[in-house]
């Protein structure tokens, strides 16, 4: 745990609100700090919502051990425009604009030319990081925003604001490795282990993709609404060892979004042969499995990190052809504490949205 | 452990000489027993060579728990033509052909359409398996082979014959991921763990490939070998930490050839972003890594078992383009048993094969 020097939060200009975590206890609190003002390449925009990733809750917890406050969470972060440096040219004022999980990377390295700058060893994450001119990044549970437009997505118009937050984590965390493997082909089959904010996203664009999906889970009381409201093929207890065995070698990929240690074999043993199964989780401890599990059928265990900037554009614009956004329960800044209470719990479905503009009084903003 | 029927010994009409285990001793010893007429589909050979497979030395001692006794091991044969079935177009009697490690499969299955057939659920092994007929397969440490013709490769003219036979397993086994992965454009780095006879075929293989090559052993000894004869381009002490962190993120793929228990995570901390680690040993324990060695890299860790007959033809080729073979020790079949001995403990550059014609004087088949 790192302390930042409090002349950090008064060192520019622009003056900010938010709530901030001062210490592990995983309690958030009202905060004053400031931003820089708009550079000549930075968008400047109003934030509208920020989406609450389970991630912020291990942040804010210390759970990682690399957590410095006081912090300023939030990566699902999207507002209107308020202003825009003299070189940018593809954001103006008013826009819907969106940032996801990072707002800097070297730009320079073969992961950046990719476009997976989540990849770049010089990724400066949206919070509880660094920036390059040694301030710390704070996230978007606060009113404003200011980013380099190299890190700024468009928001399509087209979907409900608040529900298109969570895409800029949830959403790329899936679409990246469904496009990287080429989990793209209308018929392939996709399990999708754990239907939360990710497992939902999946399912979603699974079947956008014109793939069947069968959900992996350990709550049967999901199956309804898995299979009726977002439109699930299938649906696997995975305690069920009957279930798991009539659905051997079934799945031509698997997308794993659990973050609680589980076995992993199992699930190997759902896939067909030359099946490739993504881990997009963070599970605490190492993940085993025999050798004999892949090597007997060319099978694949990986994993995968968010998703690039351009490749973030191409799924919100594919989300807006689609009519595809989250399933979320938005709620005002001042809930945030009861709302990480549930999110430790699962109580959420599927994730929680903070409405930053209202809570701000902002009406502009939404 | 399971006995055949001893009148499975003398079903058919041709009789063959051989030598078998015929328990777990590890011990093998000579036999006489039959193998059917030439069908119309089938190439009958005299064997020339049979390379030894350290699956071998497990299979005859029951250490996979699976074994048939009486039992001929051997799954990497070459030999001539003495007779073919009034079907078969693609052989004439003198050709210099071989058999792998497979004898039979569906031929309706996607693996098998998709010319890779060990992944057939009903695939037939070359030995300690059962043919459609009933009949126990036996391999290619004996004086004559049947087998259909889809299951036969030519084997090419211009290299050593003795130093062919052991493609059939070692070679295949590694060529095919590094297809399958792609690992075949130049430029590209490899990693090749263990240089036995699995690792010495993948390094000279990278080679030809254009590939820069980087061995990783635990047998300081290796290295100059490795470098001046094989042509590796670096070499790698694994339990050196020094080494293996100067060599961090340096690697586009790694051919894991050790099939004694080893640590994983280390090796997967060499792969660059999007590195891929295939193992193609079959270690007894799981293996295990922890998530965030995959997931921060967009890495996979999967597995892939020897290769097609087509994919298996290709590889002949592409050596003999190339002028790659195995480096042997050529040993006459009654050395089998100290051979075997000799192998437990790894001494052996890189394969023994059995020169068998010769051993069973006839001096045609050589």
């Amino acid at each position: 745990m790192v302390m930042v020097n409090e002349g950090e939060l008064s060192r520019f200009e622009v003056e900010v609100e938010g709530w901030a975590a001062r210490d592990d206890s995983g309690i958030l609190s009202p905060i004053n700090f400031t931003r820089r003002k708009t550079g000549s390449n930075d968008v400047t925009f109003k934030v509208a919502y920020c989406g609450i990733c389970h991630s912020d809750l291990h942040q804010i917890r210390n759970e990682w051990k690399n957590s410095m406050y006081p912090m300023v969470p939030g990566h699902e972060i999207v507002g209107l425009v308020t202003e825009v440096g003299s070189e940018v040219k593809k954001f103006a004022v008013g826009d819907r604009v969106g940032v996801g999980c990072m707002v800097w990377s070297c730009q320079q390295c073969d992961s950046c030319s990719e476009g997976q700058e989540q990849y770049c060893d010089k990724t400066v994450l949206t919070y509880n990081a660094i920036n390059a001119d040694g301030s710390p990044t704070f996230g978007g549970y606060s009113s404003l925003m200011v980013c380099n437009q190299r890190f700024v997505v468009k928001i399509p118009e087209t979907l409900p604001f608040d529900a298109e937050a969570p895409l800029l984590c949830a959403g790329i965390t899936v679409y990246s490795p469904m496009k990287y493997l080429q989990m793209t082909e209308p018929g392939k089959s996709l399990g999708v282990v754990g239907l939360g904010g990710l497992g939902h996203m999946a399912v979603k664009l699974g079947k956008a993709f014109g793939l069947r999906v069968t959900v992996i889970s350990t709550s049967p009381k999901k199956e309804k609404e898995a299979r009726e409201v977002l439109g699930a093929d299938h649906f696997i207890i995975s305690k069920d060892q009957k279930q798991m065995q009539d659905a051997a070698k079934s799945l031509d990929y698997i997308i794993d979004t659990v973050s609680a240690d589980h076995p992993i074999q199992p699930l190997i043993s759902l896939l067909k042969v030359q099946g490739k199964l993504v881990l997009v989780g963070l599970p605490e401890n190492p993940i085993y499995f025999h050798p004999a599990a892949v090597i007997s059928g060319r099978r694949f265990v990986g994993g995968s990190s968010i998703g690039g900037v351009k490749e973030t554009q191409e799924m919100l614009d594919f989300c807006a052809e689609h009519n595809i956004s989250c399933m979320i329960e938005n709620i005002p800044i001042d809930y945030v504490n009861t709302a990480m209470e549930r999110l430790g719990k699962g109580d959420v479905k599927y994730r929680f949205v903070i409405n930053v503009a209202e809570s701000y009084s902002s009406p502009t903003a939404n």
